[in-house]
Formats: C-alpha cells, sequence, structure tokens
C-alpha cells in the first residue's frame, strides 16, 4: 500500500484526538507552541530580514479556534524573531481560559491586538498594503465547515478585494477553503504560503504551483505517522518546518 | 546603574513567577516546551550529528521538579532530532499530572524511560562511557537548596565517578552546586555543557573556561529583562540558544 501525500479532514481530526488523548498525553499548549513556532519560522524564511524591511506588519489574523491559537503563539514568536506584528482577534474563545492566557502573553509582548466591535471593519486601517509585509491568515484550520459564519466572511470578502497586494500566509487550510474539496468560493483567498501541520490536507493539492508549502508541527514519531497511512517529513537539523 | 549578568536564585524565582502570574498567563507546558526544545538545541550545537555518532546514547537523568520536567521535553525532542535519548527519572512527581504525560509523550516516542526502583543502581548498566555520548543533567534547577536528597546524593556520586569520561550537559545549574555560590562540595559535577535558561546563575561565574556556555529559554520581552536589571540575549534568527 503506498502511503498518503494528504490526510483527510475526517483522519486528521482522529490524529489530532489521539495526540491529545490519555495515550500519548500531549497538551493542548504543547502542540499549539509548536505549531506557532512553526508558522512563525516559515515567515522568517519566505520574508527573511535582511531581504525585507520588518519594520512592516505582520498582519495576523485569529480565528475562533485552535488555528486561531496557532496564529496567536505565532504573533508572540515572530515578535522575538524581530517583527513588527499585529494581532486580530474578533471573535474569542470565551469557554477556553487558555486562549485568554495567549493574549495575556501578547499583551506582555507588547503585540497589539486589535479591538473585536462587533461589525467594525477599523482593523482594515491596520492592513494598509504599503505597510503590511504579510497576512498571517489563522482563521479556519482542518475542522472547518461551511457555511462561514460572520464576522469571517466580511473579513475574507475584505482580504479577497487586496489579491496581490499583500501576501497572505495560511495556517493549515487557506481559510474559507473546503479542507477536502479545495477553493469553493469565487472569492477563495490564494495564499502564497501555507505551512501544513503535521501533514498536508486534501485542499493543498489546489494550491497554485507558486505557493510555497511547507510542513510544520514537527511532533509525531515516523511509526504514528505511518499507523495513519502517511510518511513524516524529514526535517534537518533542529528545523520546525521543511519546504515541501 | 549597569545590567545584571546574574540574577540570584531568588530573582530567577521571582521572574519565573511572573512569567506564570495571571498578568503575563505562560503555563508550564509552553515555558517547558521551549525550556527542553533549547537544551535540545544546544546539544545538537555540541554534538553535531556530522561529527559524533548520534547512534550513541544520550543519557537524560531528570530530577524531581521542573528542571527534571525540562529534561523529559529535551528528550523528546532529541529523538525527534534522529538522537537517541535514554531516560532516567527516579523520583517522579505525583502531585502534577502533567509530569504524568510528560512520560506518556515519552513512551509514545519509544524513548526507554528506566525503571524507578528505590535504591537500585540498575541505571548505571545504561551509562556505558563507551556507548553513551553525553549526560544531560536536568536533576535541579534554580530552586535547588542543600541538603541533597537521597537518591540523588548517590547518582551525583556515581556521575562525579564517571569524571572525564561522559560529558555532561546541565540544565540551568549544574546539579549539586549552590545556585548562588557555585561548586560547594568535593565532588561537585563537572560539566562541560550549561545552558542558562532565561539569564545565568551566579554560580556559572565558577564554570571552568573551556565550559561551552549557552543562554537558552527564549522567551521574554526586552523590557520585562530590563525591569529585572539584566539584559535579554540578542538570539540570532528563530535559533533558541545562544552561545555566551
Amino acid at each position: 500500500m503506498s502511503l498518503l501525500k494528504v490526510v483527510s479532514s475526517k483522519l486528521a481530526a482522529e490524529v489530532d484526538q489521539e495526540l491529545m488523548g490519555p495515550g500519548v498525553g500531549f497538551t493542548l499548549p504543547q502542540l499549539m507552541e509548536l505549531a506557532g513556532f512553526s508558522v512563525a519560522q516559515a515567515v522568517t524564511r519566505e520574508f527573511p530580514p535582511g531581504s525585507v524591511s520588518i519594520d512592516k506588519s505582520v498582519f495576523v489574523i485569529a480565528g475562533p479556534g485552535n488555528n486561531g491559537g496557532d496564529g496567536l503563539v505565532c504573533a508572540r514568536h515572530l515578535k522575538l524573531f524581530g517583527y513588527n506584528p499585529v494581532v486580530y482577534y474578533p471573535k474569542r474563545s470565551e469557554r477556553n481560559e487558555f486562549y485568554k492566557q495567549l493574549v495575556n502573553q501578547l499583551n506582555f509582548f507588547k503585540v497589539p491586538v486589535l479591538p473585536n466591535e462587533q461589525g467594525s471593519t477599523d482593523w482594515l486601517e491596520y492592513l494598509d498594503p504599503k505597510k503590511t509585509l504579510c497576512i498571517v491568515d489563522a482563521i479556519f484550520g482542518f475542522s472547518f465547515k461551511p457555511p462561514i459564519r460572520e464576522p469571517f466572511g466580511t473579513i475574507l470578502d475584505r482580504l479577497y478585494a487586496l489579491k496581490g497586494q499583500v501576501p497572505i500566509v495560511s495556517v493549515d487550510v487557506p481559510s474559507g477553503w473546503d479542507v477536502d474539496k479545495g477553493p469553493i468560493t469565487e472569492h477563495a483567498l490564494k495564499p502564497s504560503t501555507l505551512i501544513s501541520l503535521t501533514v498536508p490536507k486534501p485542499c493543498s493539492t489546489h494550491l497554485s504551483p507558486d505557493t510555497s508549502h511547507y510542513a510544520g508541527g514537527r511532533f509525531i514519531p515516523r511509526e504514528f505517522a505511518n499507523k495513519y497511512g502517511f510518511e513524516p517529513f524529514d526535517y534537518e537539523g533542529t528545523d520546525q518546518v521543511l519546504k515541501l
């Protein structure tokens, strides 16, 4: 049997569940720290400090779930790497204390977290294409199911309207895409970079050929990957990302 | 006022407390993940796969507290980096569920965790100098206060007896040393490498000049370091360690 190049949203959910289940015992803060770190490392590869102006901002849009949490962690590491992240986190998880702590950590690092007034488009003022290095799209991940709820429909439309003006770095899944089928709306985002966490999802086969595609989230052993029918990646040295 | 090069055990405890307090909101799993990762990265710097046989084992000795936890995390990352860690964790924290999860994670990665029978010296069989790349000393950290309790007195004596035969990589503080005063017993360990987490402790000034000294634990902003009177380190790129 040949090994899978991508795993479905269903299988990805099973992998995730087992990693955080009683047997393996990873905690959400651990996996999120490593995932967010890997996204930040991918940003440094795509936008190396020597070749771009890192005074420009990295506009991180965090969604309501774990993908958003990865974005919050990514923003903190980007700040440590000398970048200038700005975070927009419009729909904050109230049920999970840890997400509040991730925001506190950003405050500690003086990373601006924009106010989240319902329906406001003030955030667009912070997204001047001339002053923005890239957008980190951490809105939806592998558990996304349509329809897109507000305010994210509006947000994705606005990002679509910026097409070509600011590069988009998507975390795990380009937001708004169907995880298994790829872009399903006319206004689908077109990321310049995708970081597939653990293993790519089927939607990644619909990336345009000029997209930089990375594997990130280096936290599983080979046997575990093989059990689920895919091959883990041969990361180099202590790298947390691998360009595919 | 000139900035501190080292911070006392008392100040280190205050820094730690603030990082995990309600204001900043770091969780133990986050900080431990980053600290353990940095120790593993330092091991790869000191023992690069190209120049040493990484088939040899890295013998990680984990103490009962947070320093031990850093060691457990380090072992997992070393395995991911292609090394061959073996963990000895003789006195396991029962009060903290997270430490059990760290052990489960090691089992998941098939990292051997030696049995912890009281008073047994079977662990020495796994510490053959010919087959051991280095020892990671994650026994005691900055909150260590003498006297040394068993079984760690015996363990430190055994490690001392191996003097010069296997390099020792100490996490934050060479175990058995007084955090503020340095080596206080005749049989003090002599590490070949020290990774000072966040900021060096006063004992680090007693290292022999041929010790490789790294800063690790890259998780604080400059202003926070300055508030406590020290300067954070200028890590390069996405590095989690900096050779001092």
